[in-house]
């Protein structure tokens, strides 16, 4: 096991990949007292820039420096956001207004990233876990429903040593505090405490300088909420021409 | 996504590791007439041989090359299987016998294996996935136990495109065809499947050249399950002078 140093302390692990929803997500846990380990992957995914992104965050918020995990997905392949299929122009609606799932899902992916901050987190004795999934305003991926959720939480139980105890009460506290929450209010609650939401990136297919495409659907969502808040958007959006 | 070549078609995913029990895994599926494509992970363990090991089982069982994935369970810690620790030298008594878990427990592997298969299979639009647990002569891990498959079916299920339907029957079918064998009784299966058990390695600290310490938790199960059966023993094992 490694060795952790004083001051990159921490009590709870959160998976954060530089967005907008996730960033928030480190910031309420701080409100509540929590000084979560950021965990961040990178998967072969389009925008690798977003593992960079995490860094900054953490330090804006005095955070340790994230943890960063390499992860196979571009050999698991399935998804337009991994390969070299383009990603969908046309933003997408919510899944509220329909059924299918988009191309930009990755298999199992909340799955294999929740597997392992479970990891993570038992190896060193963490027993939160912070995730900004988000059933409202969100892209349609199965894996961000609370129903998923719920079911995740009782085979990590089952499969770690804390569950090997006879009780099904889940040893593991997976904190989804957005869960409920519109992406309005989500931007609402992020300025509320004072995260710079300019360092945070929702897009699919931004640029090598980060800036984001404002056509794709994770673009579209984020747009629309800052217009719902009423708060300037400072997202760095591409020059279309 | 990938290209599969003809040749190397198959119809199901199975956790392979190179040990005796995936590998029995891998001939009762060819026996009920599937073809699985191996899957195994290197993710800094001890005895990285596995992986090569498991390429030679699937040659032997002409079955597809594995498909290898790299995890990067060394940066999540945890397990005597990963660092400098020492492997225990006692031969440890099965889960029947005892309460504690093991030094060599590795956090949530199984939950992150099974995460990854999942997402490995979704992407090929495969179903079955087999797995080598078993429940009776193990080393008291908890993610080896029934009612940790029955909770991760679910949340499988309900974390992929699959699940987003409203029914909770789970879409993925987890085959574990040895989970209620005793070690015995899957080395008589494999002789019977006429598997070659010499390409096997079970040991948790095996030597470069894939031979068994003879001493660990692993090697005590596997060479009791040998006697019992009543079969010789064909495990190279190191020579400890």
């Amino acid at each position: 096991m490694a060795d952790f140093a004083p001051d990159d302390s921490f009590d709870s692990i959160a998976l954060a990949s530089g967005g907008l929803d996730s960033t928030t997500v480190l910031a309420i846990a701080i409100s509540r007292g929590f000084r979560p380990l950021p965990l961040t992957f990178r998967y072969g995914q389009n925008h690798s820039i977003e593992t960079q992104q995490v860094g900054w965050i953490a330090r804006s918020l005095d955070l340790p420096p994230p943890l960063i995990l390499d992860l196979p997905f571009d050999h698991i392949g399935g998804s337009a956001l991994l390969g070299s299929s383009p990603i969908p122009d046309e933003p997408q609606q919510g899944a509220s207004q329909r059924q299918e799932i988009p191309t930009t899902y990755v298999p199992a992916r909340n799955l294999v990233f929740l597997s392992l901050a479970v990891a993570a987190a038992e190896a060193r004795s963490v027993r939160d876990i912070w995730i900004g999934v988000n059933a409202l305003d969100y892209s349609g991926y199965p894996d961000c429903r609370p129903e998923f959720l719920e079911a995740f939480l009782l085979a990590a139980h089952r499969g770690t040593r804390e569950g090997s105890s006879q009780s099904d009460q889940p040893w593991w506290r997976l904190q989804s505090p957005l869960v409920e929450m519109s992406k309005a209010q989500i931007i609402r609650t992020a300025t509320e405490l004072g995260v710079d939401l300019s360092l945070t990136l929702s897009c699919y297919a931004p640029d090598a300088e980060g800036q984001a495409c404002g056509r794709c659907d994770s673009c579209g969502l984020r747009r629309r909420g800052f217009e719902e808040a009423a708060i300037p958007d400072p997202t760095r959006y591409q020059n279309h021409g």
